[in-house]
């Protein structure tokens, strides 16, 4: 059932450093993103691969980890992600406008995310990153942009789904033994009847 | 293996209109949307659910189908979709920028469509749509803006994934028996080698 690797995707932030993650799982990963849907079939997505420990050493400054947990960091050493997969929009494939391409690049990585949690791989969409980033992997800002990094590994962390309480309150928490607490709305609050009649 | 569900999620545009989808179906499509990953955990999608015949038939006029298919209007009579699943983005939760809600909603529909495909159920992402969806559906737009219609139904049509050519080609086609093609680009196009030197 889908339902339950959906539920096994979950963001991961500490990983197994040393358990590295070979090319070709990536790569099978990536060729998933590739078989998502795509506004006007544009297919405007490119993927770079990183799995050597001196690059993602250098990236892993760059990055921001978990805005709701403002006293902690981001992982430590030996808990930082093995490897990535770098996001890219190619402006040349791009025939709409570019908020198609996040919606394409939301379907791209579910599946790449999917697929990774069925080989209990996990991983985290990181957004907050510094141009740095870029740089150190000589992207040519003219006809790509950098859109995601998701960091990849085997899970050094527990996380869990709770039911978003009625204050609303829907931050990720850590308890006392390090788990991770996510807050979902519950179903009855994201569904909204149509307010049309149809009977006039 | 969450690969061959992937293949088998693909855009559909003519369905059997007279098998009806049951909100309780849809409502557990939504459920998985609702479990996706979600940038700040805002979680600022909302859904409506359409299966009313009458509803439905006033919606369809101001929907976009296949921008490729230039000769095609749309689906007939009896091949328009039974139901729609509607996204909306609640403006009071979006905690960052529009663009993550975009991320989003490639997630949430992702999930979507792949619980769909489980049950032999398909459908389309339309973002091409008039602004007289919105009333029709009595929108509030002060709070909520229309991001996405979902068509879905059972399938009445095939669908098959082919490599785009050597020309790059991406537009997708339909052959005499109205069997529709979608190119998509080779994996070896879309990963991109790092340009940073590891040793520097």
């Amino acid at each position: 059932m889908i339902r339950e690797l959906i539920v096994k995707t979950r963001s991961i932030r500490r990983f197994k450093e040393d358990e590295r993650l070979d090319e070709i799982v990536l790569r099978e990963l990536i060729d998933l993103a590739r078989l998502g849907g795509s506004a006007r079939n544009s297919q405007p997505l490119r993927y770079m691969m990183v799995t050597d420990r001196q690059l993602g050493a250098r990236i892993f400054p760059h990055l921001g980890w978990a805005g709701y947990l403002t006293d902690w960091p981001g992982p430590a050493e030996g808990e930082r992600p093995p490897a990535y997969v770098i996001c890219l929009l190619d402006r040349r494939c791009c025939k709409g406008p570019e908020g198609e391409a996040l919606i394409d690049l939301g379907i791209a990585t579910q599946n790449l995310l999917l697929g990774a949690a069925e080989r209990n791989i996990h991983g985290c969409r990181i957004g907050s990153f510094s141009p740095a980033v870029s740089g150190l992997l000589q992207i040519d800002g003219s006809r790509y942009k950098l859109l995601l990094v998701i960091a990849l590994g085997r899970a050094a962390e527990e996380v869990v789904l709770e039911e978003a309480g009625p204050d609303g309150d829907i931050r990720y928490w850590r308890d006392r033994r390090q788990v991770h607490h996510v807050p979902k709305r519950a179903l009855a609050d994201i569904i909204i009847a149509p307010g049309s009649r149809s009977t006039d």
